[in-house]
Formats: C-alpha cells, structure tokens, sequence
C-alpha cells in the first residue's frame, strides 16, 4: 500500500479529503495537523477523533505557535475581530479577507512535504478549493502546481528521482455542497468537523463567521442535515 | 529604509550574509532563528550574540521542535551518528549526506515568508552555497528560483502585486575562502559563529565533523586565523 501525507485540520474539507485518500485512492494514510494559535482548537480535537475513526497508524501533531508570533492574520492575532454576517457573495468574491494567514499553506504543504520525505512517500493530499472559497491565493491550483515543480528540485528524493511529488487537491474544483455529498458517500461523520473561526461558550460554533455562513450554504444546498445544528 | 528578513543560524554564512545585507545592501534587517532540535544549539546562542551586534529591532526565534518527530536526519535523530574525518572531497562531491533535513531550507523559507508578508517585506536573505557545501539540494540556485516563482503566486502580498518577494542568495557562487574574506571585510566578529555538528564537552567544536572541516579548510585558505581554534 502506498503512503501518503494528508493534511487534517478537522475542517469539512480536509476531514472529506482524508477519507478520499483512504476509501477512494486506497493510501495508507499519514495525517499532519498543525496547532498554530488558532482560535478554533476544537478543530483538532476533531482531527484527533477523524484520525482514530481512520485507523491511521500514526497522526503528527505539529506546533506552530509561534506562528503566533509572526501575526498579520485575525486568525491569529488575539486583539483583531473577525468579520461576522457578511453576504456568502461578498465572502466568495474577489478580495482576500483578513483571516488570511500569511503563507499558512505554504508553510503546512513545506512541512507535510518534509514529512513525506522521511516516510518515503511522493503523495500529498490537501482539502484546499477554489470554487467556494475565501479566495485565499494558497488554495489555487496555479499555486499548487508551483509548489510541486519546487519540491521535486528542492529535496533529496526529489534530485535522486527515486519519485515525483505529487500534491493531491481532490477537492479542488467542486463546490461545497459537492464536498458535502462526496463525504457522505464515503461515509463521514459530520459531527465530527469543525468550521467556525469563533467558537462560542460551550463549544457551540457561531453561525455567523464567514466559515459558518459557507458550511450551512453547503449543507443547505446538498440536501443534507448539518448535525451541529 | 527596506525591511529585509535574514534566515540566521548563527553558523558563518548566515552571519556573514546578514552583515552583508545590513551593510552592503543597506536593509533593515529582521533575523530569524529557528529551533529545530539540531545537536548544535550553541548556534542559536551566537545568533542571538550577533543579532545584538547587528542592533536588530527585533529577533524572532522560533521554534520547530517537532522536526524531530519527523525524522530522517543525522542532524535531528539523537541515536545517529554524525560522520566524522572525511576527506573535504568526499565531503563536497556527489552525494547527500545523512546529516540531509528534509526539506529543512523550503520549511525554513516558508515560514521567514510568512514573516516577510506580515512585515510588508519583500526581500529575504538567506546564506546558502552551492560550491564549496554539502551536497544539500535545498541549497542550489534552481531551487531557490523555483520557491522565488512559488512565493509570488501563493501570497496576498504577490497576487495583490504590491511587490515582487525576492530571495537573495548573496554567498551562492563563492567558495568558503570567499566568504570568510567578505565576512572579515565586513567586521564579523568570527568568534561568535559556531559550525560544529557535534560539539564536544565544555562547549568546544569536534574539529572533525563535516562542518568542522569546511570550516578549517575555508579560514586555511583564506588565510585568517579562526578565532575558535
């Protein structure tokens, strides 16, 4: 069996693309989940929880909070509010908000890239997509295809072309509520995600950050219940 | 004046590149340090002595101790041995060494920018040498021209054009002589550079790993003597 590198926050998308690399594609899969000071840390109880519905054999746990440190994003930044109640129009249109995370896939494919190295595995899966979005410039496969061309002449195997790297984006093209179904038929368990950038005393998510207003579209439009709600 | 981040590992081409892009390029300077488990922690210990020479506003030292979990690295994994006594020839021929992080200079210019976008910076510095060096492929020109291409495409900062990010590499066609010379030119205290994968007790370098030959061979050849010896 394969290995491949799958990058799991405990959001919908990348909960959806773990399972596709497993059930779909047949790797044995090695999930990644970065803890970067983010407001929602129940996304990685969540991703704890994704990984031992799996099987996996391992989940890396990965700190990046001194991302912290380095700041520019409202994710991060204690004192910056995050926008609430906007259009899902506004939110998918151009303009890239300030939850942007300076360079944050950069930084995560970098690392899943150097954990790949080390379990020979040439296979990254990542859950971004470009349709209903943020429009974060991390998540465009114009991006994605640049990161490959730099990670098969910037690393060892790479040189040594014992592989070719390839970064799966299975999720790139189709619309949430695509998402939504294709993790159903692969038998996700939604109450086991995450989305909401400011979660609520109890655990409860928001509802009106623009991470929530685009999962109740999503489920909304795939005919499907959300079982947070 | 424009801000410039500097990868600073406190071995001696970082440090010569940082006073060279402080002093000859005339950048304000933002080092960044990285933690990442390395046997060799008097590094950090000098980058933060020449940060201070240098009059930085500020360090950012940050850590990525989780590399070790990751593995696949002389450098990193406690129970494996560094080779010791090579002939600089072997060292410097065809061949990665074990002492190979994966993929350790594309996590390292990632994060640095990430710094940069959030500094509203452009430039980055960064001391790699691809003659007389250790066969590492995260330290050669193509390599560094591919992240370069990546970066504009996968930041807010480079989608939005407010700028190019460009990745200087001022060492990368010099010899270690070279270096060492320009460095003395520029009044780098050599005192507080460190280069020993496997320092010995009482703090002193092994003068018999890789990096300690180098070392030697490039002072020898420069014909300055090494503060260190």
């Amino acid at each position: 069996m394969r290995k491949a590198v799958v990058l799991l926050s405990g959001g919908i998308d990348s909960t959806v693309t773990a399972h596709y690399a497993k059930k779909r594609e047949k790797f044995d899969i090695y999930p990644v989940t970065y803890v970067y000071a983010q407001r929602h840390k129940t996304e990685i109880e969540m991703a704890k929880r994704q990984a031992e519905t799996l099987g996996v054999k391992k989940h890396l746990i990965f700190s990046l909070q001194d991302f912290k440190r380095i700041g520019g994003s409202a994710l991060i930044d204690e004192g910056t509010d995050i926008p609430i109640e906007r259009d899902v129009r506004d939110i998918t249109a151009v303009g890239i908000p300030i939850t942007y995370v300076p360079a944050r896939n950069i930084v995560f494919l970098s690392i899943a890239l150097a954990y790949a190295e080390s379990l020979e595995a040439f296979d990254i899966f990542i859950g971004v997509n470009a349709i209903d979005y943020s429009g974060y410039p991390d998540c465009r496969p114009e991006f994605i295809a640049r990161f490959e061309a730099m990670a098969n002449i910037g690393t060892k195997a790479g040189v040594e072309n014992k592989g070719r790297f390839c970064i799966h984006t299975p999720l790139v093209d189709l619309r949430k509520r695509e998402i939504i179904r294709l993790g159903a038929s692969l038998g996700v368990d939604f109450s086991l995600t995450w989305s909401c950038y400011n979660p609520q005393e109890g655990g409860k998510p928001c509802r009106v950050c623009d991470s929530c207003l685009l999962r109740k579209k999503g489920f909304s439009e795939a005919g499907i219940k959300d079982p947070l709600d």
